[in-house]
């Protein structure tokens, strides 16, 4: 089938155009009391009654005719004659005539006859009859019929969002039926054969992965005021793909496509659209986002997202999410941003608009310093490690270091890390971080670890093991951890040593050159090289898998465990934990290295408290 | 039953220190990746697998080994003979060899042998081969296993608030199986036989009224994210309210007891908490708030409200919201705050904390005005017509006008109002005040709309029949409306006029003297004193009901079909749509005016805009 085409890009502000553009509002529910939270009222309530509906007595005490009071005090009290007594909940059936008082309650109807009321503290019960020291003025102590809401009275306008207090206005007015917006339907149809829910095994021989953006886009759509509404994902099965296509368009409002990365899906959108619908706009000039569709479906609306979830989500943010807010009558939210200035160059010269997600991080001087967070377009936890967007025009080559720029916070209670560091992945650290109020560790290695360091981001660096050349900063604190050799169970093959794995034919696992592990077992390696008078080389192309280096330190552990290694580098505590055999080849330090110009910032001293427990064995 | 005595008012701070000391935590919930968003891990994530599990073409093209493309470009490409074809969600069945390549989707498994590919744009098919016209270099366009997520990393920390980028990343960890921190479940007691539910008939003649606190702090509860359980509510009955109070301590980590205004209900609660409990505290120096109560019930948490809305409101927000957000593990909210100055003064000279509800107003220079909201302490409306709090010291006498205070308002969403109007009821203005941004009407009525414009904090008053003096004011725009006598459909008294009233024994029921129409309805009075030639108050004195003034422009209407009254003072429009007889006694202007300083203000234009298109009929 030949595709529509599309030459030029659409601009953002045609993709926000077109997206506006298809009408995306839902009807009206009608919604109990209890579930009408944050919703949005769909017209003006009037009050249909006075509130209070009666003359209420404010306190408990007593009704009377004010005129009966005047000139009493403490010294010289009004005795009126007790009549009855009146309680909230009844209706009274006694009335006040001159010199009489009637015992009533707080909130219970002022019986006929009576102006006021007095507080029982300014009266004195005697038999029959009650002292009245104060005197009052007509209505003192008495809430009218009315006067808090009165009948008629404009309660609240449309398009109220509905807060605790107006829920207390509403129960005042005695609404439980309360007239709401929908929220808009989206269906999220999510295509792939590759893809798998959440909660079922993935099997990665046949390349499955997760769906990742099933779920992460219906909790954005809620965030954003909709409903989400999830379709089985459809394969790549073209009849099966455009029945669920169709489906989610006859049910809801909005039909978001993602996910798939086979042409032969893009297809079945393309002939549903043009057989049933329309495409208005394909093709955005932003990054990510590029292959944005934007179109109609049936009876829907359709927004095609591209298939990165990082890519996904940002596009979801920047154009789907105001739309269905819109729709659901929400206001705009106020984008919370933060200035700041970049910590690194960056160059750019694609010329569309560029999304990029950021981190940040207080300086020493508690400026605000801001990183592109990237981990390529496959990834996708990047999102997970950034606090907001920077919007960089498409005429901008290049961002300079020290540049201010504008971040616009993924949302208001967005809170920026109190703590970055870099460097090792480490267990003992995982639980040092745990203790920490809200820090932020990207595990990127400890050579890495230590050039971010010089290039002065991050607050701290851990760097395991020995380290080429040294960087200026001061350490915190350290401790040892011991490596080795993960093998399966009760170590089957009796490896003993590195040399086993150079002379016998093992199946190896390493880590990448990037871990602190790597510079140990090279060192060995090194070592071994000696007392052998052979080059370093030799023994290391002996090793079945030397040059396989996994970048987590519980991955080779995991490929003994699948029998795909019979060795693999690792800690002793990954052994333990995996129960897995250990061959111990010597210890290591692992130190936490501060930036010099950030010891004084809260999070690096509560780490270096936190290092203090752990050296003095708390 | 003697109660345990607190001579003493416990300081706020105390008061924060004994909630703090009851422990509201609840358990652990285990919820799907679908109901994450929002919630709060328990504990640390570590990622128990590589994300993505296998080396991934991040591109449709060919896999191949790179040393296979070295130096090849667009005019000398490397021709490679074609071995095969691997879909994303399939597992290789093939392997590439020295000169091959195989044919691969984006997100498919690399296959054994191929180290790099090349994406499809760069590349010829030619039958059994394919020309490659770039050269790669090892790893380019492979994602590798783990390179986004790897096996061990640390991967979400312990209170995290799960976000929708936090469910990307546990999503692509196939997590579906969130622990979660379980929400305070909080139980609602609500007590008082006059306490009416939503939704329900009311008889005002009991002095019954709806019950408003119950849905109020369960909407608080759920912002506070907690869990609101509703109760039953009691009545008076003792051995009923003791079941409801001991049910809802047995299920419940908080129990919150409100509404009832009855000194039964205190010493229930008294003796329960005396028998199984404990009592912290009673009584706190804080306006409002004062009888609040602090202890334990059974095994549950407690804290007693007072009983009146705004009071309950306050005392919620202020102690125990707080303890629910952290037992919830949800960050201390950041208070939005807002600096403005006193529009008028007000005294205080209690010696308790007081928490003053306030609304907000811009005036034309832009700067803040701050004015206290307060109907009286029965009032369940204040909150919803306040846009936050004011705390004012012990200490202070009185704020003075133009004094600066800080606002902590109700949450960072409040919008304070575009515009800001007092005065006189009206359906026109209700229906004009509709199609306006975020406009906040108090409807006071037309003398004391007049007095506040004067006084400089509103931006407008609507004034409707004769004013006594005039006030500094532009006129934005008014029109005229018919007022007379509301009557029985049919008019079945045969009521022709005012006179009739005067002269015949019909019930009639006027409006209070600060509305427009009883201003007119007095000049009336005065026309015919003077054409009958006697004193004014001859007249007044023989209309039944004269003095019986209602506050809002349909309460007289509802006088009258209730058959409480023959004929009430009101509008044409009311009568029309309540199906009500008319008789005419004339029209009257309703004006709007604003304060000179504010027609600038875009709220104030917007309305002017409006007010135009009323007078040329739009």
């Amino acid at each position: 089938m030949d595709r529509k085409e599309f030459r030029d890009l659409a601009s953002p502000e045609e993709a926000r155009e077109a997206i506006r553009s298809l009408s995306l509002e839902g009807g009206i529910d009608h919604v109990s009391l209890a579930d009408a939270r944050g919703r949005v009222l769909v017209a003006r309530l009037d009050a249909e009654l006075d509130v209070p509906g009666f003359d209420r007595a404010s306190l408990d005490g007593y009704a009377l005719r004010a005129r009966d009071t005047f000139g009493a005090d403490e010294a010289d009290p009004a005795e009126l004659e007790l009549a009855g007594e009146v309680h909230a909940g009844e209706e009274p059936d006694v009335a006040v005539g001159e010199g009489e008082a009637v015992e009533i309650s707080t909130g219970a109807v002022m019986p006929t006859g009576a102006d006021a009321m007095v507080p029982v503290e300014r009266t004195t019960a005697a038999g029959d009859s009650v002292q009245i020291r104060t005197s009052v003025a007509p209505g003192d102590n008495v809430m009218f019929a009315g006067a808090d809401v009165a009948a008629g009275e404009r309660a609240l306008g449309p398009g109220t969002r509905i807060t605790p207090r107006d829920i207390g206005l509403l129960s005042a007015l005695g609404a439980d039926d309360v007239p709401v917006r929908s929220k808009p339907k989206v269906g999220i149809v999510s295509t792939g054969d590759e893809l798998v829910r959440p909660g079922e095994a993935v099997d990665s021989d046949r390349g499955e992965i997760y769906d990742v953006n099933s779920y992460t886009i219906a909790a954005g759509v809620e965030d954003a005021g909709g409903e989400a509404v999830l379709y089985p994902h459809a394969g790549d099965e073209q009849d099966e793909m455009e029945r669920v296509l169709r489906e989610a368009a006859a049910e809801c409002d909005l039909v978001l496509s993602s996910g798939s990365t086979s042409a032969s899906a893009v297809d079945v959108i393309y002939r549903v659209i043009e057989e049933q619908g329309e495409l208005l706009l394909h093709g955005v000039g932003v990054k990510p986002g590029k292959p944005m569709l934007v179109g109609r479906l049936e009876d829907s609306a359709y927004v095609g997202l591209p298939g990165y979830p990082v890519s996904a989500m940002m596009v979801f943010r920047t154009f789907v999410a105001p739309a269905i807010r819109e729709a659901a009558g929400l206001p705009e939210t106020e984008t919370a941003t933060l200035e700041g200035r970049m910590a690194r160059q960056e160059r750019y010269d694609e010329g569309r608009l560029r999304l990029m997600p950021v981190g940040v991080v207080r300086d020493g001087d508690g400026e605000t310093l801001v990183y592109p967070v990237d981990k390529g377009s496959g990834a996708t936890t990047s999102l997970a490690e950034a606090d907001g967007v920077v919007e960089v025009d498409p005429g901008t080559d290049y961002l300079e270091t020290g540049e201010s720029v504008t971040v616009s916070l993924f949302s208001p209670d967005v809170r920026p890390p109190t703590l970055l560091g870099v460097g090792e992945d480490d267990p003992t650290l995982s639980r040092l971080l745990d203790g920490l109020d809200n820090p932020r560790y990207l595990s990127v290695g400890s050579r890495p670890g230590l050039r971010r360091l010089r290039e002065g981001v991050p607050d701290v660096a851990v760097v395991a093991g020995p380290t080429e050349r040294d960087v200026d900063a001061e350490e915190l604190g350290s401790w040892e951890r011991e490596w080795g050799l993960l093998v399966k169970p009760g170590n089957p093959d009796r490896i003993d040593g590195l040399a086993d794995l150079v002379d016998e034919d093992h199946r190896f696992v390493n880590r990448t050159t990037d871990s602190g592990l790597r510079s140990s077992v090279g060192a060995a390696v090194a070592d071994l090289a000696e007392e052998r008078e052979v080059e370093r080389h030799a023994i290391v192309d002996s090793i079945v898998g030397f040059d396989l280096g996994l970048r987590a330190h519980e991955s080779p552990a995991r490929k003994v465990i699948a029998d795909e290694a019979d060795a693999g580098l690792g800690l002793r505590e990954t052994a333990d934990r995996l129960n897995l055999g250990f061959v111990s080849l010597g210890t290591q330090p692992v130190r936490v290295l501060a930036n010099p110009d950030r010891l004084e910032k809260p999070g690096v001293e509560e780490l270096e408290a936190a290092l203090d427990d752990v050296a003095n064995g708390r």
